[in-house]
C-alpha cells in the first residue's frame, strides 16, 4: 500500500509542476486572457506587488513555448525595440554623474543603465519553468545574430542574466550510471559530440562497467537536463587510441586496480548556454573526486582529438619538413588501409605535431588546436603524440589520425593554467620538446612539464 | 563542490556494498578459507554469535554466484542429504507429543521438524545479497524438479521462506516511467512476456505519453529487479484490438480526460519467486491509485489474451454448434489475410468464446483459461469479446485472434472475489450470458455482472 | 551492511563540502597562502580562466568566516575603497554614449558602469559556501548602515545579486513537520517571530498534529536554512484568539473535517535578505498547495496582530469617538484583568478599528499598519475584527489585545492586489465598513468585499 | 511553485499510508463491518485469493490499534484458544511419518504442526503498518508472561516470524545526527538506556560535534523507528570516565585527528523485539564503516558500565582479598565525596574486577556480567579497568563506580568470539591478567590479548 514515489519526483517535480501550470493555461489564460505577448511582457514588468506576476510569466513562457519561428523572431524584435534602455532615465542620470562623480552616482547610472530587459527575464523566472526557458529563448536568438546582427545587444542580457544564474557555485555535479534516468541518458545519447553513441547498448558499454564512469553539470532548476558531461574510461597505463577504449569485446578491469583514469571525451549538451563555460571547473572537479574514491588513481590524462591538426598540416605550415610528404600521403585516397602510407605517417607525424602544438600560432598568437587551448588553458600538461588514434573517417580527415593525451597533474594544475594565461606557454614533457628542430634560433624556451615516476613513457 | 549522488545511491546501495564484498573475497576468503562449500554451511549453521555469520554468509553466496551448473547441482543435493530433518529430534518430539498432546508439545514439535535448510536460508541473508541468491538459487532449481523430483522437498524450504519475506506488506509500489533507471528499464524490455517490446523506442512509447503508465512491486532488498509489472493505458472507451493501443503513430490523450484505464499486459519478472502470487495484489493497488490521482477514471479494464482458445476450438468442444467451421477457417493458412474468412471469424467467436469462459471447464472443473482465472480469482467480471482483437501471429495461433475486456469494479472486487472462489461462478455481463445457447438444460444459473451506466456497449 | 546514508546528504552534502574545504585551509591555504584578504579578492576578480578563482573565493570565504568585528568592518571598507566604479572607464564609456546613444551603448556603459564588487561577489560564489557567505556579509553590513551610510553604495551590491539569485523562480516550498531535521527545527524556533515558540514540545504541539502544519521556503544553495515560514492551523469556523489555537490541551480535529485554514504566524528568517520579499509567494503557494491537498478547505484566513493599533489609539486619533475612553482604559495598570474594562473596551474597539484600517492614513498617504500593508498588497480583504484576541503583554502592549482576520480568497487576490496597489483601496467586508461614521462627507467610497455564503459572521 | 516533499516523504510514506487507512475506516470498516475480532482473524486465515485479505487485515490492525488493555488480553487469548495447532492434522501427519519417515513426510509434518497463528502473523501483514502492529502485540504480550505462563506458546509465533522478518539482511543502518527528523530523535531520547539525555540541548551536544556521532539499524517497515543505536565518541586516547565524555563545554577534536572510536552507550529501542539480538551486528558494522570514513582511527573501544559488580562484591565473593574493605567502604554513606576514602577504592578495585572478570563464573558457568557477556561473546577483549569512571548514583550503586574499556580489533573479532563461545575463555590484556593471585592452582590458562603498540597503557 505504499505509494508509487518515481525516482523523477525527487528531482524536484518541475516538469510535473510544468504540466500543471499547462493544464491550467489549457483551461484559460486567467489574468493573460485576450493580451498580447507585448502587453503580457509590459504588464510582467510593471507589476508592483510580484502577486500576479507569477501569472504573466506563466503566460508568456506558455505562449513562446508554443510559438513557431516567426513568432519567436517578432518576440526577439519586441524585446529588441521595446525593452532597451531608458535613454532619457539614462541622459539624467549621465548628467548627475557629470555634477558628482561618486561612486553613489556611478551605482545609479549604472542602475539607469540597465536594459528593460533584464527585468523581464528575472521576472519571467517567477514562474515554473523559467530558467529553461530563457536558455531555450537564447537558443532560439543564437542563429539568427548572422543574419541579424542587431540583436547582439539582445543577447548581452542573456548572457549577462545566465552567466550570473549558471555559476559554478549552484551547479551540481552527478554521476551518471546505468542508473541514472532513461530521460537523462537519452540526452547523454544525443548530445555526444566526440565519439558518436549509436544505440543504448552502446552507452551502456561506457557506463555500466566498473571501469567506465561518466560525470554531468546540473543546474537545480533544470534537473533532468545535463549541462556538460565527461566520459572517463579507467586504465592501467596510457591508451594511445581511441579504438582500445571503445571496442565492444575487451576485458572489464577491477576499478581498485586502475591506475590512469582517462578522460576521452567531453560534450556540451546546451546550445543555449554557449560561451559560459563549465569544463574546466568539470574536469577539475571529477579529478578530485575520482582522486578522493580510487586512491589507486596516479595519472589523469585525456585522449583527445586534434581537430585543427590536418587543416594545418594542408596550410601554412607548407614550408615545414616533413608536412609535403605527410600532405602526399594523405591526399592519396585510402591511405589508411596501405600499411606502408601508414608507417611513414606514423614516422613523420610526432615532428609535425610537436610544431604545430609548440611552435605554430593562430593570427592572435594563440596555439591553434581548440581543444588544445581548452586543456592547456585548464592547466594541463601536453604529454603525448599519438599518431593514427583515431582512424575513423572523422579523424582521418581533420587530424589526420593524430590523437593526444594532455595530463592534468592536481597539484600543477594552477600554475600550469596562470602560466598559460599569462604567456600563452605550452607546458609539454620533455620527449615532446626534443621533437622541435634543434637550430636554436627557431625555438624558443619553453617550459618543461614536471615528469612524474609514473609518467614515464617511450615513443 | 557537491559530490555527484547517484539515483542508484538512493536505491539503498546494495550493489556498490554486494561489490565491496566481492571486492573483498578477491583479497582472500578470510576465515572461509580453504573450506569447500558444505563446511560452510555447516559453519553458518553451527555459528553461535552470528559474528562470524556474515563471513561465512558472504563467502557461500559468492561461492554460488560463481558456480557453474554442475556445482549448483551438487549445491542442491548437499541441501537435500545434509540439511534435512533431524530424524531422531524428529522422533523423541513425537513422543513428547504423544505422552503430552498439548499446544506447547505442538509447537516444539514444529521446531524439531523443521528442516536445517530453513535456518540455513535465514541465514544466507545475513549477507548482503542474500535474498536475491535465494531467489537465484530457486530459480536454479526449478527446472530441474522435472528430473529430480525429489529435490521438491527443498523446494518446500524455498517456498515456505520466500513466500513469508515477499509478504504483501514488504512489497512497495512504484511507477515505472521514462526517469526509471535504465538499470531497471532493460528488465522491462527483457520481461515483458504478452506484447514484446522491441526496443527502447517502443519502450518510450509505453512510458513517456501522458496516456501510458506502467507499475510495478519491488522488494527493499532488490531495489533494482522489479518482481512484477503492469501496462496501462488511458483512453477513452474501451479498445477492441491491441494494435489501436501499440501503434507507433497516434494522437497522445491528456491524462486528466481519459474515462478508462486499460490494463494490457502483466508480467511476472522472477522465475525464482514462481507461484508466489503478487498480481492481484498489483491490480487492487494500481485500480487504487489511479483512481485517486485521475478522479476522472471511472472504467478499470483489462486488454487481454486468451491463451487456450484455439486449443479448446481445436480439441474437446468439437460438438459446440460453430466450431466445426471455426476449425476449417483456422486450419486454412493465411485466412487472416481473406477478408470474408476473417467476416466469418468474427460472426463465429462470441457465441464460442462465451461458451469456452461460461460453460467449459477443465478436468478439475476450472474455468480453462488461466488468463481467465486469473482476473476473475481477483473480482474482475467477463465485459467483452473482441474476435480479432490481436491479429499477431502469436494471437492468432493461441487464440485464433481473441481477445477479451474484464473489468474491474472497485465496489465489486471482493464480493466478485469471494463468489468466484466459493462457487467458481463466472461473472459476465448479460450480453456475453445472451450468447449462450437457450436450450434451458444446459445452461447453469450464471450470476449477472452489475451494469453501470458509463459500461454500456453494442456488440 | 547498507550504508548509513544520513538524510542530510539527501540536502546536497553542502556542509560536508563545506567542512571538506575547511579542512584543506586548515592544513594550508595553498595558492592563497600569504596574501592579504584584499591581494585574494583581486586575485579572484582579476583570474582569467576561473582554475584558480575556486580556491580564491574558498580562501575568501574562509577568512571571512574566522573574521572578528573589526576585520569584518575593515573587509566592508576594502570593498567601498577598492572594489567601486572604475571612473576613467564610465568617463570613456559615457563619451562613447554621447558621441552615439544607441541601445548598444547605453549597454556598454552598463557594463563599464558595473562596480567591481559585484563581479567580485559573483565569484564568491565559485566556492561552497558562496551564497551563504554573501548572505552573511549582508547581514554584518546591514546594522553598520546607521553609523556608516556611505556603505550603502556596497549595499547595492549585495541587494542587485541576492535579489537575482533569491528569485521566486530559485526557491523551493518545503513542508515543516514533525519528520523534519532538527537542524533545521532549531531555526524556526529561533526565528518565530510573532507567538514565540517556547521549547521542543511547543513546537511539536504547533508541527505534528493533523490540524496543524507549516512550510518555508528554501534555496537550493542554502538547504538547511529556512527563508521564511508560516504556520497554519486547519479550523472548523474562523478563530478569533491566538490562545485557542495555541492552548496546550485541545482535541485534535481530522484534517479532512477542515474548513478553514488560518495562517497565524509568519517570520522571515534570514536577517542578511533584508527587503528581497518572499511573504506574497509563500502564503499565495500555500493557499494553493492546502487547496489541493485538502478539498475541503473553503476559506484561507489569517489571525494576524495589529502592531500600529494601541500606537494609533494613543496618539493622533485623539480626536475620534471612543478613542479618548480607550486611552483612559488602557492607561489603567491591570485593566485586562478587569472584567468591566475588558467589557468596555471590546465595545470600543470595532468602531476604532475600522477607522484605523479604512480611513487613518500615514505621511505617506498609507494604511498604517505594517501588517496589514503586507497582507492587503498581498491581495487579502479586512475580514474580521477581534478586540482582545491576543491577551499576552505584547498583544496588549502594541495593540490593546486586538487581532484581525484577513481572508485570502483565491479567486480575488490578483485583483484585489492589483486595486491596493493602483488606488490604495482597502477591501474591507460590509460589516466592518458599516461600523464607520455615518456622515457622509469624512466617508470615502470603500470597496465592498464580496462575500461567500461560507464567510458570513455576526460581530 | 516547486511541490512541498518533506524528509518524511521519503521514509517511505508509511505513516501516510496508515493514516489514509486509518481514514477509512473512520467512514466504516466496509467488508470488515460488524465482524468481532475473532470473525475478522478466521476470515483473514481463510480467504483465499488474499484479495479481501488486505481489507480484513487492515481491520484487525485498526481495531487491535483502538484496543484497551482488556481487550488485548481478549485478543491474546484468542489467539491461544482458537489459532494454536489442529491436533487432528498433527495425528494424521505423525501417522504418516510413522509409516514413512522420510524427510519428505517429515516436511510434512513440520507444515501440519504450524500453529494457525503463524499464517494468521504473515496475513496481518499484508495491510500497512502490519510489521509494526505485531511488534506492539508482542510489546503486549511480554509483560503479561509472568502471570500468564500459558501464552508462552504464542510469545513463540511472535519469536518465529520476528526473527525471520528482522533478520540482519533486511536491517538497513543510518546514521543518527542533527540533520536527523525529529520524529526519531525524540525516540532516541526516550530509549536511552545507560546514560540518559536530558534534554534536546543534550542531545545535541552528542550528535553535532564532528567528534560525536551515532549509529541506528532500521527496518524498511518502521523506517521512523530506530530498532537499537549506539553513541560514539571520537577521541585521542582512551577515556577513563563517562564524565570526560559528556560534559557540557569541552573542546570539539576535528574529526580527522581522532584516533580512536569510543562506543559509549548502546540502547534497544523495541521491548517488542525482545530476544532477538541485532548489538553485535550494530557494532561490528559501526566499526567497519568508521574504519572507511576515518581512517585515522585505530582504536575501536567501549566505556562500559559493569552493572553485576556491585553485587558481586557485596556477596558471594566474601573471601575474596580486598573484598571485605571495599564492602566496608562502600556501606560508608558519601564515601564517594570523601577523598581517602575514593583513594582506597581505587587501590582495590583493580585486583577485585580482575578476578571478577577472569575468574568469577554464575551458577551456569558463564561470565557473570551480562554487559561483559554481550561484549566478549562479540569478539571484543577486556581491555582496561577504570575505577570511579562513573559516579553517578546508579554507577555508584551498580558497580562502586567502576567501569571498564572493551576493545574491539576488527581482525581479532571473529577468532575472539568463536573462542569464547567454545571454551567461555575470556580474553584479557597482560596487565589485566597480572591483577590475579599468582597463587598457581587458582589461576587457570587464560587467553592473552594480542598487543599493539597502540593499546598500550599504565594502570
Amino acid at each position: 500500500m505504499n505509494r508509487a514515489l518515481s525516482l523523477a519526483e525527487l528531482l524536484q517535480g518541475v516538469a510535473d509542476r510544468g504540466r500543471r501550470m499547462i493544464g491550467r493555461v489549457r483551461g484559460g489564460d486567467g489574468i493573460a486572457a485576450g493580451l498580447t505577448m507585448q502587453q503580457l511582457c509590459e504588464r510582467l514588468v510593471s507589476s508592483r506587488g510580484e502577486v500576479s506576476g507569477v501569472a504573466y510569466a506563466g503566460a508568456i513562457i506558455t505562449r513562446w513555448r508554443q510559438s513557431d519561428a516567426a513568432a519567436r523572431l517578432a518576440f526577439l524584435d519586441m524585446l529588441l525595440a521595446r525593452f532597451g534602455s531608458d535613454h532619457a532615465q539614462v541622459a539624467a542620470a549621465i548628467d548627475a554623474y557629470a555634477r558628482d562623480p561618486s561612486d553613489m552616482s556611478a551605482s545609479l547610472l549604472h542602475a539607469a543603465t540597465e536594459p528593460a530587459r533584464q527585468d523581464l527575464f528575472r521576472r519571467i523566472n517567477l514562474a515554473p519553468g523559467g530558467v529553461e526557458t530563457l536558455v531555450r529563448m537564447r537558443e532560439d536568438l543564437l542563429p539568427r545574430l548572422a543574419l541579424r546582427p542587431d540583436l547582439a545587444v539582445v543577447d548581452r542580457d542573456f548572457i549577462h542574466l545566465l552567466s550570473s544564474w549558471f555559476n559554478r557555485g549552484f551547479l551540481t555535479l552527478r554521476r551518471i550510471d546505468w542508473s541514472t534516468p532513461a530521460s537523462i541518458l537519452e540526452k547523454i545519447i544525443r548530445d555526444e559530440a566526440v565519439h558518436e553513441i549509436h544505440n543504448w547498448d552502446d552507452l551502456r558499454r561506457r557506463l555500466q562497467p566498473e571501469d567506465r564512469c561518466c560525470y554531468a553539470f546540473f543546474h537545480p532548476q533544470l534537473p533532468e537536463e545535463p549541462l556538460i558531461f565527461v566520459e572517463v574510461a579507467l586504465t592501467r597505463g596510457i591508451p594511445s587510441t581511441i579504438a582500445e577504449l571503445l571496442r565492444e569485446e575487451r576485458p572489464v578491469l577491477p576499478a581498485e586496480e586502475a591506475t590512469t583514469a582517462v578522460f576521452y571525451s567531453i560534450s556540451n549538451c546546451q546550445r543555449g548556454l554557449r560561451g559560459i563555460s563549465f569544463g574546466n571547473f568539470l574536469i577539475k572537479q571529477v579529478v578530485e573526486d575520482l582522486h578522493r574514491d580510487l586512491p589507486g588513481l596516479v595519472d589523469f590524462m585525456t585522449l583527445s582529438p586534434v581537430p585543427g591538426f590536418a587543416a594545418w598540416v594542408g596550410g601554412d605550415s607548407a614550408d615545414v619538413e616533413g608536412a609535403k610528404e605527410a600532405r602526399a600521403i594523405a591526399t592519396t585516397p585510402g591511405w589508411i588501409d596501405d600499411e606502408a602510407a601508414c608507417a611513414r605517417m606514423e614516422a613523420l607525424m610526432p615532428a609535425l605535431a610537436a610544431r604545430y602544438f609548440l611552435l605554430a600560432r593562430d593570427d592572435g598568437g594563440r596555439v591553434i588546436d581548440p581543444v588544445a587551448r581548452f586543456h592547456l588553458g585548464n592547466g594541463a600538461q601536453l604529454e603525448r603524440i599519438n599518431p593514427l588514434g583515431d582512424r575513423s573517417p572523422r579523424g582521418i580527415g581533420t587530424a589526420l589520425g593524430l590523437m593526444v593525451n594532455y595530463r592534468y597533474r592536481p597539484e600543477d594544475i594552477e600554475t600550469n593554467h596562470e602560466r598559460y594565461f599569462a604567456s600563452h606557454e605550452v607546458v609539454a614533457v620533455p620527449s615532446i620538446r626534443s621533437l622541435l628542430p634543434r637550430t636554436g634560433a627557431k625555438r624558443p624556451r619553453l617550459p618543461s612539464a614536471r615528469r612524474g615516476a609514473k609518467s614515464e613513457h617511450k615513443e
